[in-house]
């Protein structure tokens, strides 16, 4: 299977979709960063003399960038040095690739407006240690408040040079399943080819097909020989982005059928009120979910862009008033040796282990199954996404796993898209373009199928011990949660 | 260090203790069995064809039974066939070790009080079902349950052929290393040479010592370089054992201390009235505890009837009321392996995965580290226990990983016990003579280390998140426990 998907695919692997002429500063060159290069040079006409790399530290991969002929800056960014350090590589019509951690977004898009440079990132992230500031309120260190802090700066740069903000895999590729899958959804439950053109059309879709939950359901189940040490956390990607995102609150973009706040949940008082947080971490948050190839599995609700931009974007109002909105967020089982990990630091009160490990040559088995799972619609459960296996995402590009593939291709086609739309100001990818970016993404994403499950988290429940749970609407937050 | 431990003890690890001339059934040969029946013929006077092991399946071992001269019967007993298989078998003065699953205890027991056999196992096990039968209330589930039918036939047998209940690792070796850790305790905190001779007065000497909570806190660090599959269930010992315990209520022996239930948890509405338990499985219930080598980590509230037994033993009253007993319970952190087969166990509401992998031979690094922690005495905390690395284990004696041989020592130390102590009808660990059985035990622990900590539950919380904290008392239960 995964060897004739990469055949069918082999044209597409060599594609030139664009041409840049402009110079292109990536910043952070970690898993993502190197996963990215050689779909850079595949798939743009562009020279390695136009590209310079700024990272603060050497995590691989610098030999190759020698080879290639890319400039390789060793810098840390901070708030300080910013604009001293980008300040004569950057102009307009210019390219910044933010792939780092600790740079804050935010900083890094006025820098580039002002510039008139092309900007793209896969996570809002905020100045080192933003997501752990005990004298920040809990609501301040969400997602949901590093988001408002972006579109605040929309208005003033609608039209300025494009910024695609958190277009990864999740964020990003995620928000344009949902839409493929919608319009499946659509198709197979009798109601025709659709394809809605606006924000509006595309949320009355959602609430006419009767969608009241989206999972962002992932399960990595790529291992290693090399046994977890103690005190040494290991993952497929970044082990400093899991840990900072899973020690922000829970996050889930709160739809409109939902009962009742949960007891440990609260409201923001501020911003566009898509969704909510629990007073707790999401390393330690876990939820009910579903996918093809594993079935029903327990996640861990990691806070996520796109939880809240997604259900924002799916949300008709009356007045004031939300009258339809999903519930949205992340479900997810990281690969097994990362549960472990997360096991072991949530037993040190979430203080990260001193050593870390990301496992990419030496994974010997395992896929990424990644995709979005609407639920509540007449045929009950649908997860559409990519279920990349190690060994293809081998034969597909070097440098790479499968999790980070899945992040690498939306990059590629972030990039792409903003050159073919270079005056579209800050755009999440709700708002871009899901075909073209699919187009893009396909050939790397191996099998991506579409199914249907009459799966719900009611399900095999309640058979041992009592359990307090919605009987009446399967769909309710309270009967995913595990308590 | 394992060396030098090793070779101080090479000496006990050759001395008969004790001469037996009858017969002995070994019901069972599973990891246990087979680790302890090397022991046996090491310490033991006995000779190969004085022993029968009968057990359901072929777990391996059986090379070595036949090399020994030991009679194998494959035979899985039942309700049915127990007296029929047993009845030629077994006589006055034979032994009978229950080292099965899915035997009912109780019913071995009546069986060897009949015959005038002695008797020893290492868990109170019901017939086939009785852990997850949906018929029966979460309480007669419980292992207070079946605690409270074994301790009914008690009186019944008093002065009867010895029969050992419950004297594995734990329970078993813990009880008497609390017993140890208590006249520790007491000397450091200058009560001096105190060392009780009573069940009152270990009662008093608890509480005398304020000792609020006890929990066995286990960290096993043993590692296997083949990743665990799919579906798969992985553990340094049994796994049907393991799931069994796991998928019944969690369990506490409840502390005087203790300021009110947990919203989940409940009475029993008979019996001893020594322990509550949570309306929910051990399996998925979670609780801060400390061990030295580890630290601070998450165990898991698996239920065992030392949380029980302990805690109905160092029960003070007066009439009808308990005025002093101690919070009770097992904080256990599994092998790494085991905690991604658990992860994935609960996510399919406890089903147990199809296959399972036992990991002895291929265990390479690591240590079960056992141990019990007294807390709230005038030192804070101490954890009294064995330290036992892989190595050191496999120069110990074979057929074992540390995890065994833990189990298979005081297995041995309860049967010499009980020769030496025929007549003394049904007993648990805590009536036994901790000094002998220690002695017993310990050439076979590795490292048996006490050492004190300032480690509370309150230690490091609340920092990021806000939590519902008793700050004024840290040993009260919901401190410990994880939401
Ligand atoms: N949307 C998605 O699907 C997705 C998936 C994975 C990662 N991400 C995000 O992508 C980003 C990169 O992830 P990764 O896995 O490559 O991380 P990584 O930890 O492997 O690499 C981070 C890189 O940033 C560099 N860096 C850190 N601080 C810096 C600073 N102040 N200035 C310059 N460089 C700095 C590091 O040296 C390193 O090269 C993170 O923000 C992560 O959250 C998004
Ligand atoms: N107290 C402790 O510290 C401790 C620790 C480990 C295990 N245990 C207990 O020891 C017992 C054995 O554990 P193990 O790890 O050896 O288990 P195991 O699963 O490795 O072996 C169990 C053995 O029992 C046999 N068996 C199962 N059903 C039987 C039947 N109906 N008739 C005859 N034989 C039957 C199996 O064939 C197998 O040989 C279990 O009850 C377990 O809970 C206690």
């Amino acid at each position: 299977m995964a060897k004739k998907v990469a055949r069918k695919g082999k044209k597409k692997l060599s594609k030139k979709y664009v041409s840049f002429s402009g110079r292109m500063v990536m910043i952070g060159f970690g898993s993502i960063g190197q996963g990215v290069m050689p779909l850079i040079f595949r798939h743009i006409d562009i020279k390695p003399e136009q590209i310079t790399v700024i990272s603060a530290e050497d995590r691989g991969g610098l030999k190759e960038l020698k080879k290639f002929g890319v400039t390789f800056i060793r810098k840390r960014i901070t708030q300080d040095n910013l604009r001293q350090t980008l300040d004569r590589r950057v102009g307009k019509g210019d390219f910044v690739v933010n792939l780092s951690v600790e740079v804050a977004s935010t900083a890094l898009v006025e820098f580039c407006q002002e510039k008139g440079a092309l900007y793209i990132d896969t996570c809002i992230e905020p100045w080192p240690g933003g997501y752990t500031d005990p004298n920040l309120s809990v609501s301040l260190r969400s997602n949901y408040a590093l988001r408002e802090n972006m579109l605040k700066l929309a208005p003033k740069y609608r039209g300025g040079p494009t910024a695609v903000i958190a277009h990864g895999a999740n964020p990003g590729l995620v928000s344009h399943f949902v839409k493929k899958a919608l319009v499946n959804i659509a198709k197979d439950t009798g109601m025709g080819a659709v394809k809605p053109t606006t924000r509006e059309g595309w949320a009355e879709l959602a609430r006419d097909l009767g969608v009241r939950v989206i999972h962002i359901a992932e399960r990595d189940t790529q291992v290693s020989k090399k046994p977890k040490k103690v005190g040494e956390f290991v993952n497929t990607w970044s082990i400093d982005g899991f840990v900072s995102e899973g020690s922000q609150p829970a996050e889930m973009g709160w739809g409109t059928h939902e009962k009742g706040l949960p007891a440990d949940g609260a409201r923001h008082e501020f911003g566009c009120g898509a969704a909510i947080y629990l007073n707790r971490p999401g390393l330690i948050t876990r939820v009910r979910t579903w996918t093809p190839l594993e079935g029903p599995f327990h996640g861990f609700i990691i806070t996520h862009n796109e939880s809240i931009s997604m259900a924002d974007y799916f949300t008709l109002r009356q007045g004031e008033n939300a009258t339809y909105r999903p519930t949205v967020h992340y479900a997810y089982h990281p690969c097994d040796q990362a549960i472990m990990s997360m096991h072991e630091c949530a037993g040190k009160n979430l203080h990260q282990q001193k050593t870390q490990r990301l496992i990419v040559d030496e994974i010997t088995e395992g896929r990424d199954e990644l995709g979005v799972l609407l639920m509540g619609h007449a045929k009950g459960a649908y997860w559409y996404g990519s279920q990349l296996d190690i060994h293809e995402a081998r034969e597909l590009t070097p440098y790479n796993n499968a999790t980070s593939i899945q992040v690498c291709a939306p990059v590629l086609s972030g990039i792409i898209w903003a050159l073919e739309n270079p005056e579209r100001g800050i755009v999440e990818a709700d708002e871009m373009d899901f075909d073209r970016n699919l187009e893009i993404c396909m050939p790397y994403l191996g099998p991506v199928v579409g199914k249907y499950s009459d799966w719900t988290p009611l399900k095999d429940r309640g058979g041992l011990f009592p359990e307090d749970l919605d009987t009446n609407d399967p769909w309710q937050f309270k009967n995913f949660r595990v308590v």
